[in-house]
Protein backbone atom coordinates (compact mmCIF):
# COMPACT_ATOMS: atom_id res chain seq x y z
CA UNK A 1 0.00 0.00 0.00
CA UNK A 2 2.54 2.52 -0.96
CA UNK A 3 1.16 5.93 -2.02
CA UNK A 4 1.96 7.67 -5.05
CA UNK A 5 5.08 9.23 -5.44
CA UNK A 6 5.02 13.32 -4.31
CA UNK A 7 5.79 15.53 -7.30
CA UNK A 8 9.15 17.51 -6.13
CA UNK A 9 6.91 21.06 -5.40
CA UNK A 10 5.26 19.33 -3.08
CA UNK A 11 8.48 17.43 -1.62
CA UNK A 12 10.04 20.68 -1.05
CA UNK A 13 7.17 22.53 0.71
CA UNK A 14 6.60 19.19 3.23
CA UNK A 15 10.40 19.60 3.83
CA UNK A 16 10.48 23.17 4.85
CA UNK A 17 7.16 22.36 7.15
CA UNK A 18 9.26 19.52 8.73
CA UNK A 19 12.44 21.57 9.15
CA UNK A 20 10.15 24.12 10.56
CA UNK A 21 8.08 21.82 13.03
CA UNK A 22 8.24 22.95 16.97
CA UNK A 23 10.23 20.71 19.16
CA UNK A 24 11.35 18.55 16.01
CA UNK A 25 15.01 16.46 16.32
CA UNK A 26 17.29 15.93 13.81
CA UNK A 27 19.76 12.85 13.72
CA UNK A 28 23.16 14.13 13.21
CA UNK A 29 25.97 12.17 11.50
CA UNK A 30 29.29 12.92 11.84
CA UNK A 31 33.33 11.26 11.61
CA UNK A 32 36.17 11.57 13.66
CA UNK A 33 39.59 12.76 11.57
CA UNK A 34 40.14 8.91 11.28
CA UNK A 35 36.60 7.68 10.37
CA UNK A 36 35.21 6.91 13.22
CA UNK A 37 31.33 7.63 12.85
CA UNK A 38 28.89 9.45 15.42
CA UNK A 39 25.51 10.12 15.64
CA UNK A 40 23.12 11.32 17.97
CA UNK A 41 19.53 13.07 18.24
CA UNK A 42 19.19 16.69 19.02
CA UNK A 43 16.82 19.34 18.94
CA UNK A 44 16.85 21.49 15.00
CA UNK A 45 16.05 25.06 14.85
CA UNK A 46 15.19 26.00 11.17
CA UNK A 47 16.57 29.49 11.02
CA UNK A 48 17.50 31.56 7.97
CA UNK A 49 17.84 28.42 5.55
CA UNK A 50 19.92 26.80 8.31
CA UNK A 51 20.09 24.10 10.84
CA UNK A 52 20.83 25.58 14.15
CA UNK A 53 21.89 22.54 16.81
CA UNK A 54 23.10 23.14 20.47
CA UNK A 55 25.08 20.90 21.69
CA UNK A 56 28.29 20.81 24.10
CA UNK A 57 31.21 22.27 23.56
CA UNK A 58 33.45 19.23 24.04
CA UNK A 59 30.74 16.52 22.83
CA UNK A 60 32.03 13.96 19.70
CA UNK A 61 29.43 15.84 17.37
CA UNK A 62 31.02 19.11 18.34
CA UNK A 63 34.16 18.37 17.75
CA UNK A 64 33.65 16.30 14.71
CA UNK A 65 32.34 19.21 12.88
CA UNK A 66 34.21 21.90 13.63
CA UNK A 67 37.35 19.30 12.58
CA UNK A 68 35.42 18.22 9.66
CA UNK A 69 33.53 21.23 8.45
CA UNK A 70 30.52 18.87 7.28
CA UNK A 71 27.61 16.42 9.08
CA UNK A 72 25.34 14.73 7.35
CA UNK A 73 21.45 15.05 9.07
CA UNK A 74 18.43 13.32 9.38
CA UNK A 75 14.91 14.39 10.14
CA UNK A 76 11.69 12.74 10.07
CA UNK A 77 10.83 8.84 10.46
CA UNK A 78 12.73 6.84 8.57
CA UNK A 79 9.94 6.30 5.54
CA UNK A 80 9.60 10.07 5.52
CA UNK A 81 12.94 11.36 5.25
CA UNK A 82 14.75 14.43 4.66
CA UNK A 83 18.52 14.18 4.59
CA UNK A 84 20.75 17.08 4.65
CA UNK A 85 24.44 17.19 4.04
CA UNK A 86 25.63 20.47 5.43
CA UNK A 87 28.69 22.03 6.02
CA UNK A 88 29.43 23.98 8.85
CA UNK A 89 28.99 28.01 8.70
CA UNK A 90 29.37 28.80 12.34
CA UNK A 91 29.77 27.67 15.67
CA UNK A 92 28.57 30.55 18.47
CA UNK A 93 28.81 30.58 22.36
CA UNK A 94 25.10 30.05 22.93
CA UNK A 95 24.97 33.24 25.16
CA UNK A 96 26.57 35.48 22.54
CA UNK A 97 23.80 36.10 20.25
CA UNK A 98 20.34 36.86 21.52
CA UNK A 99 18.70 36.96 18.38
CA UNK A 100 20.31 33.40 17.28
CA UNK A 101 19.20 32.07 21.10
CA UNK A 102 15.91 33.49 20.68
CA UNK A 103 14.77 32.16 17.30
CA UNK A 104 16.06 28.53 18.51
CA UNK A 105 13.90 28.56 21.59
CA UNK A 106 11.15 29.37 20.00
CA UNK A 107 11.04 26.52 18.10
CA UNK A 108 13.49 23.93 19.91
CA UNK A 109 11.85 22.34 23.62
CA UNK A 110 14.08 23.38 25.91
CA UNK A 111 16.61 26.00 26.63
CA UNK A 112 20.57 25.64 26.22
CA UNK A 113 21.01 29.20 27.11
CA UNK A 114 20.26 27.77 30.79
CA UNK A 115 23.25 25.58 31.13
CA UNK A 116 26.65 26.20 30.38
CA UNK A 117 29.24 24.84 28.17
CA UNK A 118 26.80 24.56 25.33
CA UNK A 119 27.10 26.04 21.14
CA UNK A 120 24.80 25.92 18.68
CA UNK A 121 26.42 24.69 15.51
CA UNK A 122 24.68 26.90 12.13
CA UNK A 123 24.75 24.29 9.36
CA UNK A 124 24.64 25.64 5.72
CA UNK A 125 22.71 22.49 3.83
CA UNK A 126 24.34 21.76 0.35
CA UNK A 127 22.21 19.01 -0.39
CA UNK A 128 18.80 18.06 0.48
CA UNK A 129 17.22 15.13 -0.07
CA UNK A 130 13.18 13.83 0.81
CA UNK A 131 11.81 10.49 -0.07
CA UNK A 132 9.27 8.35 1.51
CA UNK A 133 9.19 5.11 -0.03
CA UNK A 134 10.97 3.51 -2.52
CA UNK A 135 8.68 4.85 -5.42
CA UNK A 136 10.80 8.24 -4.10
CA UNK A 137 13.88 7.40 -4.68
CA UNK A 138 13.21 8.90 -8.29
CA UNK A 139 13.60 13.04 -8.04
CA UNK A 140 14.68 12.73 -4.48
CA UNK A 141 17.28 15.64 -4.65
CA UNK A 142 15.95 19.05 -4.01
CA UNK A 143 19.06 21.28 -3.22
CA UNK A 144 22.14 20.74 -4.68
CA UNK A 145 25.31 22.61 -4.41
CA UNK A 146 23.39 24.71 -1.89
CA UNK A 147 21.05 25.99 -4.51
CA UNK A 148 16.99 24.12 -4.43
CA UNK A 149 16.57 22.91 -7.80
CA UNK A 150 12.77 23.67 -7.18
CA UNK B 1 5.32 15.02 31.34
CA UNK B 2 8.41 13.49 30.76
CA UNK B 3 7.78 9.44 32.52
CA UNK B 4 10.12 8.00 35.05
CA UNK B 5 12.91 6.62 34.26
CA UNK B 6 12.66 3.06 33.29
CA UNK B 7 15.48 0.66 34.98
CA UNK B 8 18.13 -1.17 33.25
CA UNK B 9 16.36 -4.51 33.36
CA UNK B 10 13.22 -2.72 31.36
CA UNK B 11 15.25 -0.99 29.07
CA UNK B 12 17.22 -4.17 27.95
CA UNK B 13 13.87 -5.39 27.58
CA UNK B 14 12.76 -2.82 25.51
CA UNK B 15 15.35 -2.78 23.52
CA UNK B 16 15.35 -6.63 23.00
CA UNK B 17 11.81 -6.44 21.89
CA UNK B 18 12.61 -3.15 19.61
CA UNK B 19 15.30 -4.82 17.59
CA UNK B 20 12.70 -7.98 16.80
CA UNK B 21 9.85 -6.01 15.82
CA UNK B 22 8.89 -6.90 12.03
CA UNK B 23 9.55 -4.04 9.34
CA UNK B 24 11.87 -1.90 11.52
CA UNK B 25 14.76 0.47 10.03
CA UNK B 26 17.61 1.49 11.31
CA UNK B 27 20.07 4.38 10.52
CA UNK B 28 23.23 3.67 9.70
CA UNK B 29 26.09 6.21 9.92
CA UNK B 30 28.90 5.10 8.56
CA UNK B 31 32.34 7.76 7.83
CA UNK B 32 34.86 7.18 4.63
CA UNK B 33 38.82 7.30 5.40
CA UNK B 34 39.20 10.61 5.10
CA UNK B 35 36.15 12.23 7.76
CA UNK B 36 33.11 12.11 5.57
CA UNK B 37 30.17 11.24 7.16
CA UNK B 38 27.21 8.70 5.85
CA UNK B 39 23.78 8.07 6.76
CA UNK B 40 20.83 5.84 5.64
CA UNK B 41 17.83 4.45 6.59
CA UNK B 42 17.75 0.89 5.90
CA UNK B 43 15.45 -2.14 6.77
CA UNK B 44 16.80 -4.47 9.84
CA UNK B 45 16.78 -8.13 10.96
CA UNK B 46 18.03 -8.81 14.82
CA UNK B 47 19.66 -12.43 13.96
CA UNK B 48 22.12 -14.27 16.77
CA UNK B 49 22.51 -10.87 18.50
CA UNK B 50 24.00 -9.52 15.48
CA UNK B 51 22.48 -6.54 13.15
CA UNK B 52 21.96 -7.55 9.88
CA UNK B 53 21.14 -4.98 6.86
CA UNK B 54 21.02 -5.59 3.23
CA UNK B 55 22.52 -2.96 1.22
CA UNK B 56 24.14 -2.68 -2.53
CA UNK B 57 27.70 -3.75 -2.38
CA UNK B 58 28.44 -0.46 -4.25
CA UNK B 59 26.87 1.52 -1.61
CA UNK B 60 28.49 3.90 0.05
CA UNK B 61 27.45 2.07 3.52
CA UNK B 62 28.87 -0.67 2.20
CA UNK B 63 32.15 0.52 1.05
CA UNK B 64 32.82 2.45 4.34
CA UNK B 65 31.81 -0.20 6.48
CA UNK B 66 33.93 -2.85 4.39
CA UNK B 67 37.09 0.10 4.91
CA UNK B 68 36.95 0.69 8.26
CA UNK B 69 34.83 -1.99 9.80
CA UNK B 70 32.74 0.41 12.12
CA UNK B 71 29.07 1.68 12.14
CA UNK B 72 27.01 3.71 14.71
CA UNK B 73 23.49 2.82 14.46
CA UNK B 74 20.12 3.92 16.26
CA UNK B 75 17.01 2.49 15.85
CA UNK B 76 13.38 4.03 17.17
CA UNK B 77 12.43 7.74 17.21
CA UNK B 78 14.41 10.51 18.50
CA UNK B 79 13.09 9.98 22.08
CA UNK B 80 12.54 6.41 22.46
CA UNK B 81 16.19 5.27 20.70
CA UNK B 82 18.78 2.16 20.64
CA UNK B 83 21.92 3.56 20.01
CA UNK B 84 24.61 0.57 18.91
CA UNK B 85 28.27 0.91 18.09
CA UNK B 86 28.58 -2.04 16.26
CA UNK B 87 31.99 -4.19 14.22
CA UNK B 88 31.57 -5.55 10.93
CA UNK B 89 31.87 -9.77 11.36
CA UNK B 90 31.04 -10.66 7.86
CA UNK B 91 29.86 -9.27 4.17
CA UNK B 92 27.79 -12.50 2.71
CA UNK B 93 26.01 -12.00 -0.71
CA UNK B 94 22.63 -12.24 -0.02
CA UNK B 95 22.51 -15.37 -2.46
CA UNK B 96 25.14 -17.02 -0.28
CA UNK B 97 23.78 -18.17 2.67
CA UNK B 98 19.81 -20.07 2.66
CA UNK B 99 19.81 -19.70 6.43
CA UNK B 100 20.84 -16.18 6.86
CA UNK B 101 18.51 -14.76 4.15
CA UNK B 102 15.47 -16.45 5.19
CA UNK B 103 15.89 -15.26 8.62
CA UNK B 104 16.55 -11.62 7.34
CA UNK B 105 13.09 -12.02 5.35
CA UNK B 106 11.21 -13.24 8.13
CA UNK B 107 11.46 -9.65 10.00
CA UNK B 108 12.15 -7.55 6.57
CA UNK B 109 9.30 -6.41 4.74
CA UNK B 110 11.14 -7.27 1.54
CA UNK B 111 13.75 -9.89 -0.01
CA UNK B 112 17.13 -8.41 -1.69
CA UNK B 113 17.58 -11.76 -3.03
CA UNK B 114 15.19 -10.85 -5.56
CA UNK B 115 17.60 -7.91 -6.77
CA UNK B 116 21.20 -8.39 -8.12
CA UNK B 117 24.19 -6.63 -6.28
CA UNK B 118 23.14 -6.88 -2.89
CA UNK B 119 25.13 -8.03 0.21
CA UNK B 120 24.38 -8.81 3.61
CA UNK B 121 26.33 -6.88 6.57
CA UNK B 122 26.42 -8.98 9.75
CA UNK B 123 27.02 -6.00 12.70
CA UNK B 124 28.18 -7.32 16.07
CA UNK B 125 27.43 -4.63 18.62
CA UNK B 126 29.85 -4.14 21.06
CA UNK B 127 28.20 -1.08 22.52
CA UNK B 128 24.63 -0.46 23.24
CA UNK B 129 22.77 1.75 25.16
CA UNK B 130 19.25 3.03 25.33
CA UNK B 131 16.91 6.27 26.32
CA UNK B 132 14.23 8.07 26.19
CA UNK B 133 14.36 11.61 27.49
CA UNK B 134 17.05 13.46 29.21
CA UNK B 135 16.43 11.34 32.68
CA UNK B 136 17.18 8.18 31.23
CA UNK B 137 20.59 9.52 30.17
CA UNK B 138 22.02 7.82 33.53
CA UNK B 139 22.27 4.39 33.22
CA UNK B 140 22.11 4.38 29.35
CA UNK B 141 24.97 1.95 28.82
CA UNK B 142 23.38 -1.91 28.10
CA UNK B 143 25.94 -3.10 26.91
CA UNK B 144 30.12 -2.46 26.96
CA UNK B 145 33.32 -4.03 24.85
CA UNK B 146 30.66 -6.44 23.43
CA UNK B 147 29.25 -7.57 27.10
CA UNK B 148 25.61 -7.02 28.20
CA UNK B 149 25.80 -5.20 31.53
CA UNK B 150 22.38 -6.10 32.61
Amino acid sequence: MTAEARDRETRKADTLAMLGTPAIDVWVATASATGAPHLVPVSLAWVDERVVIAVEATSVTARNVTASGQARLAVGPTRDVVMIDAVLEETVDVAADDALGAAYVAQADWDPRRDTGYVFLVLRPVQVQAWREANEIAGRTLMRDGSWLV
